[in-house]
């Protein structure tokens, strides 16, 4: 089965577009697990018993696994190896290279357990080509960013598009096996709206609602499809962070029901109008 | 001092542009080292002890290390600490994503012991913000790559300008603290020379010649500056892989002085001229 099928599949079996970004900072780790052994791992895998029920998808950010030092790729292995089979394992990477590494950051991070990777577009296809070989795994390409300066390049206009608008198109040519997507912050929903449209296959992975701004309600109507589908939401710290106390997981749990309630009740709107 | 004035400082010492890439990969290590402990750390130690004098600068990649497993960042991080303190340490690692996640790559990757990270700018301002706060170390910013694809999006035109033109524009803008420089592919030559002029105070790195099958004359004299300075040529599998037996240190090293020698004088050339 094509990734891209199976993140039907999932999210239609769940009920859920919620996917759960694991941004975990060693400092916001409630204190009573410091005291133990691999705190890091604990937190992830209580947030995971919490709520794998409810969520489609993890997504584990490596910038914040690395930063743990030389034992950094260990607890992100560990981590991913907890995760349930009925849940994508989303590797959020962002790596973008010439072909023959992009071969070495495919295999490491599929050699993980990831199912997808997001990856960035500016090299073009030599970069991509790697993660998207073989149909059952894949890539979500950077196409417009959450963050501000997402328009020190993303906006430039070149033959009447924007660049975010080429990537999509180009994104759209490299889908031959069914397993790309792209990353459209939850910031834009005008243009998520606009992307849909040109993009009508591609799932999207939904970032930037919560800690940055992005209003829920605009972006899952613009970012889903007809159906209220192929679309991942993603909330990192409004979720992993609900709770600074040992209730944690209960906190995390409350805001993932109330994310995936707040997400499937625009989505029947939609399916209604 | 600033990671420029330092870049300067050691390429007229060493009077030497050499950048050797540490694109690590097993299957290639010599089979009397595949025997002892830590191969790959081995293998980079001989290179560095064959090499160390005739060389501005190491690069490790990334993603080759990464692919080693678990264990991959303890192996990078013995083979940066070896590194001696009269060369250049440059992680590459073309790492690219918002404000709060740049923050870690950042600290992750200068805590590894690197004085300069190769950054994606697909992203603005933000996730290169981080990298450079602190004038002593600071970024190679991707501009114009060596791979083939380089032309699905960096060649895209703007307001009469090359994304890529764009992006160096930016580059300089950000350069207050003198400690950004370009990635810019030997492949192409031509632009080489737009860029340098483009942008006459950065610190150009230049892969791509060698396996890539850049052109070495064209892209020393197109890259450096007035004075045949501000630049790292850049020769991974050329000087690593140079003999795939018990002699690889001593023919790293003579692949080494002659990458040096052949680079030298097309700077005196350029000089007399």
């Amino acid at each position: 089965m094509s990734l891209n099928e199976r993140i039907d599949r999932i999210t239609e079996k769940k009920d859920s577009l919620v996917c759960v970004g694991l941004d975990v900072n060693p400092e916001r780790i409630p204190a009573h697990l410091m005291e133990g052994d691999d705190p890091v791992f604990r937190f992830c895998k209580q947030i995971i018993d919490a709520t794998a029920d409810l969520v489609s998808a993890y997504k584990p950010n490596l910038a914040f696994f690395e930063a743990l030092g030389v034992d950094g790729w260990r607890i992100l292995k560990r981590t991913v190896d907890y995760m349930p089979g009925h849940v994508l394992k989303i590797g959020d990477a962002k790596r973008g290279d010439i072909g023959s590494t992009a071969e070495k950051y495919a295999k490491s991070l599929f050699g993980l357990g990831f199912d997808a990777v997001t990856v960035n577009p500016y090299l073009g296809l030599d970069s991509v080509e790697p993660f998207i070989r073989d149909e059952t795994r894949g890539v979500f390409i950077l196409c417009l960013t959450s963050n501000p300066t997402s328009r020190d390049f993303q906006y430039l206009e070149s033959g009447g598009r924007t660049l975010y608008q080429h990537i999509a198109d180009k994104v759209c040519e490299w889908n031959t096996r069914d397993n790309c997507g792209l990353v459209v912050g939850a910031t834009h929903p005008h243009e998520l709206r606009e992307l849909r449209t040109l993009a009508p296959d591609l799932p999207f992975l939904i970032p930037g609602i919560g800690a940055q701004g992005g209003d829920l309600e605009a972006s899952v109507t613009a970012g889903t499809d007809d159906r209220g589908s192929k679309a991942l939401i993603n909330s990192s710290r409004g979720i992993i962070y609900a709770s600074a106390g040992e209730d944690f997981p209960e906190a995390a749990r409350r805001e993932t029901l109330r994310l995936r309630d707040a997400v499937n009740k625009v989505r029947k709107q939609k399916e209604i109008r």
